[in-house]
């Protein structure tokens, strides 16, 4: 039996757009001379619908439009996710389901049986799962449909109490179908590998995985859909960020060698794809929500400097205004630095001196604050003066403002609400300052598109004279890896001090993550590449008393 | 057997204070010769501890809290609500669990069986849901013990596909106890009333329904605790919004004669819920995150001088400051208004007018803007001036900044990003304009505490010369009314206009909303008083296509 993989990019709740993409791969892999091709997990809607799920009429389209599919499947058969209505009596409204069409109808509808709820996973929330599974023949093979969450019930995978596989592994499968919509995070890879790898391996089957590529606001897919012998090898590896497509067979699968999946295809390093996802984050967030240029403040360090190439790199050079907003704390060179890269990059570029400003509202505030000096609140005043210059330049011209913050920074409150955390998209909001410099030196290559003086420069907001980050904060590399510790492996302080660092800096540092989640409330989406980043998936109290 | 219940405001993530508080009630209980004394659903920890529950610290500080409260059970016994482990191979880690206390130790704990996941609630990212259920004896009486929605599957209430009182019922219970988190909304209460009755009248039983009061950032709970007769007439309601105990005994439980659910107990009216319930919110946010003071912009328009009011009601007015910021398209009596109210309330204010900074923009931004003209970009330029001048006496004073946009404005966009939406609390973010008026006539009762100039002057932004709201607005009735039925009742575009809506009209409004999401999603927390409130309870996605 011959089989597409279809890996696309599709838009939450453009039914017209999601189904004609579908519809036109159909077309192909019917040309193409295929039995059967194989979309990912809610391909109808895009994925996460969220709440747009709990409307009458946004399931009913998602019905319609896998009818109009349905009759585009004369001579191929064609397995699309789409939400469906639970017509049993009790229980949630919705499945999340597989629909198999053929001879221009559904033929059979497949529920997920496990529901992801954790971190950026909502499942719960709207749909039942389903507790019984049957597999489908077809063409003389029996095919066994599952949806994403349903292999992660394993020996060593402990979170659900039953096991989809189980029941299917019954019914004498030829064939394991795994569609999927797996967020991409830089560290989930190998896991994601090694889980349908073991399904392939314990179930003796071979394995399709199909999944989807493309962003939806702060959720980055990777696709990277594969194929599994029996033996658990990586037949074909599909490419990441990209919409792909590829051709197989059940019985070529069976018999190719394949590739442990402990080495790397070479498609699959971390910066590099951090740094395609975030360019695919940029790009769709404008692409899907219809606007087209981008504006940033570019203050000479280094954040924004790796926030501006990658724009260019999703939204091309003259779609990304830059604008340089030097104040009296900040340094010659930064204004230099500023200059030199948006020269060299080809961006457009305005200076808008704040300093004017600054000293306007200190004129107006002086009678009131004449007995307080200078800390943080004219600091503030300085970053929220260029948010509104900013956002002026987006109102103005329809651009939308990207937010330049680093991970470090948001994690431990070191920036200003209404000020330099502002913007439609954080870009480098998931990204620790480390990595940021691995970024640059991934971008840079053996070229110099980030000025090395950016690079090497310590550190520092420029809000106060002579100011360096390492005056309130660790040193990056000490910073960062505890906040690690933190934030992504969710220890807590007694487990962190046990693994070596310095007591006094441990509770420092997390008091001061915890004291910021009212700022981080309010941040801007995020571009999600860790397997924990700020935003959906970490929900937090704003109000508790935690250390 | 004689029954304390224990009605109480707790902090989450404070061990100390939750557990002081807990024992407190024990010895008063024991005191008053109780044999039981009966708290609400995961009191150790407070609710909702959201991510908190990921940490292993929390959890352990959960059990010791537990362990702590068990040895003052010494001459009564105690029901209190806690997270504990899932010690089953399989399933999530946790369980959200009653334990029952007596004689200084852990008697029997009871896991939660139907776990909420719809709107602010996300249990099944955290627990396990119990299968099996079982009553335990204490002094000759069967105890039913039940976790808040373990009630909430009846034969019309089938969002369940099993319930935990058709279990427990078989083992012939004497008394059906629910511990409950029960947030408020205004149009909640008459269901809570009507399940719970209708379990006691099912499974012909007493009963007793304990809940916390006191809010959590968005979150108010609302107390109302009650006990039930088997015939589900409500036999006692314990206050709302405030810490309240009561003793009763099963007998009288049992024999009393009960008020019908339908009939008024003059503690539960629409309108003085959503006040007591704001004051309640804005002082445990305050109180709850170490801060005594508020400020807030006064323009002399409705919101903002019902959010002094209620802030001062809530901190006191020697805590409350306001600024009044006029423009040049101020109008005289908006100042005049504003300098009224202050005076009357005894609020300190400052007046900081913000043409010189308006100007200073315009300066700046004049060579890059010239040829277009004023649009919203300068209205918006004047918001977040304001904005500024209102985090800077946040930031110097310590202050938290008191958002007073309502929500009709936040469901259709009407307000400015980084400008009137700052704040660190939205007071009125849930309540619609409409009722506004009807809080502001609440307040007012016969006294002149709001001038009736500020409630009688067309709604306008001011930003802009001779401005009305309805400039681009539908009139509030029919706006609000509308957003009702898209947003609380989740009705689609054509079963709004089914309902006799003016098609043009839904499709402009119901785009607005759906545009405006990314303004939402960076809102300040809101104090949630409906069904369905902006925040955490509303989950849309910010790129998509709906409509």
């Amino acid at each position: 039996m011959k089989i597409a993989l279809s890996q696309i990019n599709l838009h939450i709740g453009n039914f017209e757009f999601n189904c004609s993409k579908i519809e036109k791969n159909i077309q192909k892999a019917e040309n193409d001379g295929c039995d059967l091709i194989i979309f990912p997990e809610l391909s109808v809607s895009g994925y996460p619908p969220l709440d747009l799920l709990e409307y009458k009429d946004f399931i009913e389209r998602c019905y319609e439009s896998i009818n109009k599919i349905a009759k585009s499947c004369k001579n191929v058969a064609a397995i699309v996710g789409s939400p469906s209505y639970n017509k049993n009596k009790r229980g949630r409204p919705l499945y999340n389901s597989a629909f198999f069409l053929v001879n221009g109808k559904i033929e059979q509808v497949f529920h997920k049986g496990l529901l992801p709820n954790y971190d950026v996973f909502d499942e719960y929330r709207y749909f039942e799962p389903s507790e019984s599974f049957n597999i489908i023949n077809y063409k003389g093979y029996n095919l066994a449909v599952t949806i994403c969450e349903d292999l992660w019930s394993l020996d060593n995978k402990t979170l659900y109490v039953s096991s989809p596989m189980e029941q299917l592994s019954q019914q004498q499968p030829d064939l394991l179908i795994n569609i999927a919509a797996s967020p991409f995070t830089y560290n989930h890879h190998l896991e994601r590998k090694s889980i349908l790898a073991a399904n392939a391996v314990k179930y003796n089957l071979p394995l399709i995985y199909v999944n989807h590529t493309g962003a939806h606001s702060e959720l980055l897919f990777d696709g990277g859909s594969m194929t599994f012998n029996p033996g658990g090898g990586i037949v074909h590896e599909m490419e990441y960020f990209k919409e792909d497509y590829h051709i197989t067979t059940i019985d070529s699968i069976k018999s190719s060698g394949g590739r442990d999946i402990s080495t790397s295809s070479g498609k699959y390093e971390k910066i590099k794809l951090i740094h395609d996802g975030l360019i695919t984050g940029i790009k769709d967030y404008f692409d899907k929500s219809g606007f087209k240029r981008a504006v940033l403040g570019l203050s000479g360090g280094l954040d924004s400097a790796v926030v501006m190439v990658l724009a260019i790199k999703a939204l091309g050079k003259d779609n990304v205004k830059a604008l340089l907003m030097p104040s009296q704390f900040s340094s010659k060179h930064s204004v230099n630095d500023a200059v030199d890269l948006a020269t060299t990059s080809g961006v457009s570029y305005d200076i808008l001196p704040i300093k004017e400003i600054y000293y306007t509202y200190d004129r107006i505030l002086k009678p009131y604050f004449k007995n307080y000096s200078f800390d943080s609140t004219e600091e503030n005043i300085q970053a929220r003066a260029r948010a509104i210059l900013l956002m002026a330049y987006s109102n103005k011209f329809e651009y939308v403002l990207l937010n330049t913050s680093n991970k470090s920074e948001a994690a431990v409150g070191y920036s200003t609400l209404y000020g330099d955390m502002c913007g439609g998209l954080s870009v480098l909001g998931d990204v620790y300052k480390s990595d940021i410099y691995n970024i640059a030196a991934y971008i840079n290559g053996p070229n110099r598109i980030i000025p090395q003086s950016i690079i090497d420069k310590p550190p520092s907001a420029e809000l106060r004279p002579e100011q360096k980050d390492t005056d309130s904060l660790p040193e990056y590399g000490l910073l960062d890896d505890l906040l690690y510790n933190y934030i992504e492996l969710q220890l807590s302080p007694d487990e962190i001090i046990k693994k070596g660092f310095e007591p006094s800096i441990v509770n420092e540092v997390i008091s001061m993550v915890n004291k910021s989640e009212y700022k981080r409330a309010q941040s801007p989406p995020i571009l999600r590449v860790s397997s924990k980043a700020f935003g959906i998936g970490r929900r937090m109290p704003i109000v508790a008393k935690y250390m």
